[in-house]
Order: structure tokens, then C-alpha cells, then sequence
């Protein structure tokens, strides 16, 4: 059998076991997983190496990376105030540089594809393009209960859908802030233009306890009963932190076929609690990982993530599987067939190596998931190409960027003083 | 000037800030810090770097690497049960193994002094005094209540300190287990010895809210009140986790100049909780980091460490200064003249590269605290002599020291079986 790519010897994850296998690559998919000799142009020696599908990074803001360490010690509100000062004055540019550092990053920690909300989508459009990830992007919108702007934010949305969607390995996605700075008027038009254009939908909901109360002092119900009555959830609905839940509302995620994006760093970091993973999973909530912004995290690093998520849980008594979280979760969230070494998925994977800290390796899964210093990938692919080797992201002159990014946020924070 | 070793031209934390620095080192202490142009023998180039006295692993039980991953998923309880069982079969031979991966693993994360409380430390005490790391070493004591077992554990643990006590790297301290695992009888003898010997003492206290309880239930105290009442407590001892304390017990603490050496990764594995450390500093008392050991956490990692601390912090709607913890603060707790960068003080100090997660930089300590991917370090020097060198550890055979915790590790587990 003669492939475009055999990954060989590598112990793979499949099915969530590690098994020794070869993998078989034609153009973006994976096309032979198992134990036959194959042959191939590029043959890579995994050898002694984990090999796994890619991480999904499901919620950042990866022009963030700008701010990252800028604004720190704050709760959400706070932080968001002095965030949202400089993001008023951020240029296209400054977007386009600060997405690139952040595509380098994910895809030098295994991160295959990312979702993403935020401003100047385009050039985060182009970040992806020229960097070999795959991404999910949207343009983020907030109404604020005003109509001319609600229009506005649409337009911009709709447009980015437009130009963009299906472009190399981009999808687009409609989403809105969250249920605090959108109106339900302007949510329900959002929501008939996601099943009109068969696109998901990704909103920030229940982050903290703060927007809880606010949205029960306006509308006299929770975020999410909120959403469920205004008929927004669905299973092309991919909601962000879901931290202050109650059974009820996890019911009801589950029954829609809701998919959360828990942020566990992130909401430690901005003093919003720890989400109740344990539960959602209990009762059948796709549940999977995103790192949030570089601004309240501060890496985009999934070993990060996942430890973090599994030690969150342990301390609560409970104990999930991030690692599937991390990767099948993700894509199966924004209905991409990838984060499964499988035959016919999207060849989306990584190579790790065995650091001094896998050592001894009672199991390979608790090895990644507890014991990683966060810098084991050693090669990546996403649609069937090398975009990492041994370490070094392939299509990005990565001291270049470095450089950019320091600059522009100097800049950036000067103009405000 | 000329001194045996020049570090030029890094970012130095100097009194808690980051300035462009050189340092000479002659033998095994810093004798200058300053921005004159310097002369040495070996000249190591920290441009674009930064420079920071290593990190002190305030508690960690090292050799128990060999079963990183053994118990995984359990509270304290249960996974002390499982670990003691194997602990039960382990030969001198194998702490020595496990002791020098842990030895290793420290080394490449820039921490260059532990505190370690185990069985077999002359084994221990071998791993050190061939990796060049430094460390304060005890042997870890229970009586169970039985007199015939206190003498027979004091006798190891008085024979370790004639044996090893200020031999190379080393200091010995006295460590009984736990006010749960030690009466008070045995404790106020080992105290004793403590102050004519004048060794550090280390125990762990404190930890779960079982312990709590049960301690009460015994004693009709808490945990610090009955150390505090048999005047066990005082500025030569450390205690570990303390997770459960009230007001008045943290003050008992600062009155008597008792460190904590608080162990967040671990606290989180086996469901203790989060110590109120922001309290404790408040308050005054010395709080430094530590690690546990790899068994429940499951590196050494004082990257990784500082990092979860602070985001814990973060959750509780705290700050605290996690880089001072994890270095002065060590050091000044088992009573070293270390931990700092300046003159006089030790040469134990790390050089850190900065990684794209680094970029920009608004603060050097907030990228270092939250924006570590876990693997910046570059050079480690201890006691004045280089022993990492670009990540390399210097005086060990790190891959054949791997082999033999792997065979070592899979023979323990199965003569369990």
C-alpha cells in the first residue's frame, strides 16, 4: 500500500487506546490506520512517539495575544473595561500580526484548529491561510440593544460568511458576544441566518455569576432558559465557559445537543469559577476545551488546558477525560470530521515525544494528560501537510513575527497613555 | 574585574523587579551584580535572556517518581493506601533510580534546591550528590503510636543527619510524617533533638479536612493548635499543605515564624483544596512553593507550579507574588542563604530563554508566571558550578537514567501483582 504520508511505529491513539499502528495519508484524509506495512514519499519515523488527532482549541480570541499580560490581577468586568479601551483602537494589521503569533503558537503546542471570534476577521482569515492551520472563525457581534447597530454588526458578520467560508480550511460561524451585550431581537435574527446558512453558532454564556443575575434581572430567567425560550439552542450551538449552571440547565443543553466550551484557565484566572465539566458530561453534554484568550490565560497550549481541566475535576471529587475533550469533542462541536485517528477523518495530527516526565508510563493517556511540561509536540500535520517539524512551526518566519508583534503592541498600549 | 564565572547581559530579577544586569560568581557565591563590564574564566551570555536565582522545590518526596501515575483518580486516602503498598516493597536501589530521575527533571526546570522527606535517603542523598542539585534531606518518620517504632524511626532518622548533615549540597532536617501518623510524645522528642542538633523540622500538616477532623477528634484541638500546645512550632519548622486552617491558626503560624510550604498541583489531584495562601501572606508568614511528589501531581515543574498557584490565587480573587514563594522564600525557610540575586548569597540561578509565548511583553514576571509553556529554561547553575546547559543536564546520563526507572518502576509494580 503506498500512501502520500506513513506515519510509522508510533503508538497511536485510537478509540481512546493507545495501540502501535501505522498511519496511512492520502491528500487531507487519513486513509489507513493498522499494523500492514505501507509505504509512502514521506515516511515519518514515530517511533517511541505518541501520535494523536490534533488539538481543537474551541473558544480563543487569537489577536489577543496583543494583549496578553496587559491587563492582570482583574475579575472579568474590570478586565474587560480596560481590554475593550485598547481593542477600540486596534488596526487590521495589528489583528493580522497578533493572530499569526497566535497561529504559531497553537500549532507549535498540537493545536490542528481553533475556534475563533473577533474583530477584522479578515486578517485572522489570512493568519490561518498562511500559517497551515485550520480555524473556525466568526466576527464577533454585540447590538447592545440598539438596532442601527445591530444591523451594522450583521452586515459585517454575514459579509465575512461570504468571502470566506470553505476558503482553504476555514469555516465561518455567526457569533454574538453573549446574552449581556446582545438583545434576544437581535440573537433570534442571528439565529435564522445560522439554519439559513447551515453555520454554527458560538456565544460566550453564563461566564460568570455577575451576568447570571443581570440576565435574570432583565429578563427574569437564566442565560441559557434565556436562549432555550428564544429557541437559539440547537445542535450547531457552541456556547463558551457555561461556569454557573444548574441541573436544569444542563438538561437542557443536553436535550438541544448543545456543545460547551469550558475555558478552565481562564476562568481561574478571571475569578469566574470552575465549571461543573463532571456533570455536563454525566449527562451527555459534548463538552470540549478552549483556552480563551492569550489576555486571560496567557498560553494557547492544550497540554496546559487539559491538565488544568483534569485537575479542576479531581479537586471536585470527579474525573473526566480531557484528552477526548481536547480533540474529538472539538471537532465534533463545530461539525468537522477530524480529532479521531480514523480512516476517512481529516488528517489533522500530531507527534509527541516522550519527555523525562513520561517516565516511568504506567498509561500513556495519564502521562499526557498529568505529566506534560507543555512542550512534547514534535510534529504537526492539519489537512494532510507537515506545518511542524521537529518543533519549528514550516511556513511562518517565526523571530519575524516575534518582532512584528512587539512592535505593534507598543504601540497599541503607547496611544492609550 | 574577573571572577570564575561572568553571566553578562541578562534580564536579572534583582529585588522583586527585572534589570539589565552582569553577575560574577566566585566559588559558590555571587559577588557582584552590577552593570560594570566583568572579566571570568567562563563567560555565559544571558542576552535576550532572563536571570533568576533557581527555584526551591519546598517539599517533595523525590524517588517517588517510580510511581508517577500509579494511583491516579483517588483522594489522599485511597491513594495513600495503593502508594504505601508498593512503598512497602522498595529497596534502596530503587529510590535511587527514582531519586535521580526527580533530580534530573528538577535540574531542567531550574530548581536547584528541594526539600525531601522519604525512606532509603542515603540513597537520595547519592542522586544528589551526583547531579550537583542541592537539597535538605530527612528521613520520613512515623510512630503509629508505638514507642518501640518511635525509637527505631529516630534512630534512622538521627543516623541520617551524623551520616550526611553539611556533606557537599546537603542539609538534613528532621521530618516526622504527620500529627495523624505521629503522637505527640514522639513529636515533642524528635523536637527536641530538633533544637540541640538545630536541623530544620518538616511535616506535613494540615492537609485534608479528614485530618482535620480526625486530629480533633483525638486530641480535641486542630492540627496546629496541638503542635502550637506541645511547642512543636517555631521559625526552624516547615510545614507542608496546611489547606485547612482557620483565622486563628494562621495566626499561631506567623506568631511562631513557622513556614508553608504550599503544594497547589498536588492539593488539586487528590481533592485536599485550595490553601488560603493569600491569608497567609497577609498575614506574614512565610509561604513557599513546592511540588510534591511526582505521584500526585505529576512533574516537578516550578513553571508549571508558580503558574497554578497564582491562577488559584486568581479564582479566590487574591494576587500573590508566586516568584518570590518559589524562590527567597524557599530558601529562607529551611534556612539557606539563598534564593536571591545578591551579593554574598549562593550562586543558585537559572538562566530563562523566552519563548513565543513571551510576546510582547508587558511585565518579565507576569510572562514568567502565566505565560510559561513550561520549558524556558536554558542554563542552571548550583553552588556556583554550571550542571544545565542548554537544557542539558551536565553530570548524568539522562537516557540511561530513564531506562533503568522504567525497569525499576515495572518490577515494583509487579511484584505487587
Amino acid at each position: 500500500m503506498t500512501f502520500d504520508i506513513a506515519i510509522k511505529n508510533g503508538m497511536c491513539y485510537v478509540n481512546e487506546k493507545f495501540l502501535e499502528c501505522n498511519i496511512g495519508i492520502n491528500e487531507n484524509r487519513i486513509e489507513y490506520i493498522g499494523k500492514d506495512e505501507i509505504h509512502a514519499d514521506i515516511v515519518v519515523n514515530a517511533e517511541k512517539c505518541f501520535v494523536l488527532p490534533g488539538f481543537f482549541n474551541a473558544h480563543t480570541h487569537s489577536a489577543m495575544t496583543l494583549l496578553r499580560g496587559y491587563a492582570e490581577g482583574l475579575p472579568l468586568k474590570k478586565w474587560l473595561e480596560k481590554i475593550w479601551s485598547i481593542e477600540a483602537r486596534m488596526k487590521p494589521k495589528d489583528v493580522y500580526y497578533g493572530a499569526k503569533l497566535a497561529c504559531v503558537e497553537m500549532l507549535k503546542s498540537g493545536i490542528t484548529c481553533f475556534a475563533d471570534m473577533y474583530i477584522h476577521m479578515d486578517e485572522v482569515a489570512k493568519a490561518v491561510k498562511e500559517t497551515g492551520i485550520r480555524a473556525v472563525l466568526g466576527y464577533g457581534m454585540a447590538d447592545r440593544g440598539s438596532k442601527e447597530r445591530a444591523k451594522k454588526e450583521l452586515e459585517i458578520g454575514l459579509k465575512f460568511i461570504r468571502d470566506w467560508n470553505n476558503i482553504e480550511r476555514i469555516k465561518c460561524m455567526l457569533t454574538p458576544h453573549a446574552p449581556y451585550t446582545c438583545s434576544p431581537e437581535f440573537l433570534m435574527e442571528i439565529n435564522e441566518f445560522s439554519k439559513s446558512l447551515n453555520v454554527v453558532k458560538h456565544i460566550h454564556v453564563a461566564e460568570t455569576k455577575w451576568e447570571v443575575e443581570e440576565i435574570k434581572r432583565r429578563y427574569g430567567k437564566t442565560p441559557v432558559e434565556l436562549l432555550d425560550d428564544i429557541g437559539f439552542l440547537d445542535d450547531k450551538t457552541v456556547i463558551a465557559h457555561a461556569v454557573w449552571l444548574n441541573d436544569q440547565e444542563i438538561d437542557i443543553l443536553a436535550r438541544r445537543g448543545v456543545s460547551v466550551a469550558h475555558c478552565p484557565a481562564s476562568n481561574l484566572k478571571l475569578a469566574s469559577g470552575i465549571a461543573r465539566v463532571a456533570e455536563m458530561v454525566e449527562r451527555g453534554v459534548n463538552v470540549c476545551i478552549g483556552t480563551d484568550s492569550a489576555a486571560s490565560n496567557n498560553t494557547l497550549n492544550m497540554l496546559f488546558e487539559i491538565r488544568i481541566a483534569s485537575l479542576l475535576q479531581l479537586l471536585r471529587g470527579k474525573n473526566v477525560n480531557t484528552l477526548k475533550m481536547a480533540t474529538e469533542n472539538g471537532y465534533k462541536a463545530y461539525k468537522l470530521k477530524g480529532g479521531k485517528l480514523k480512516e476517512g477523518y481529516l488528517a489533522d495530527l500530531i507527534v509527541i515525544r516522550r519527555s523525562e516526565s513520561y517516565y516511568p508510563m504506567y498509561s500513556p493517556e495519564n502521562s499526557i494528560v498529568y505529566a506534560s511540561k507543555g512542550c512534547e509536540v514534535l510534529h504537526v500535520f492539519v489537512d494532510g501537510k507537515l506545518v511542524v517539524e521537529n518543533g519549528e512551526v514550516l511556513n511562518v518566519d517565526e523571530s519575524k513575527v516575534l518582532e512584528r508583534v512587539e512592535e505593534v503592541a507598543r504601540k497599541l498600549v503607547e496611544s492609550k497613555s
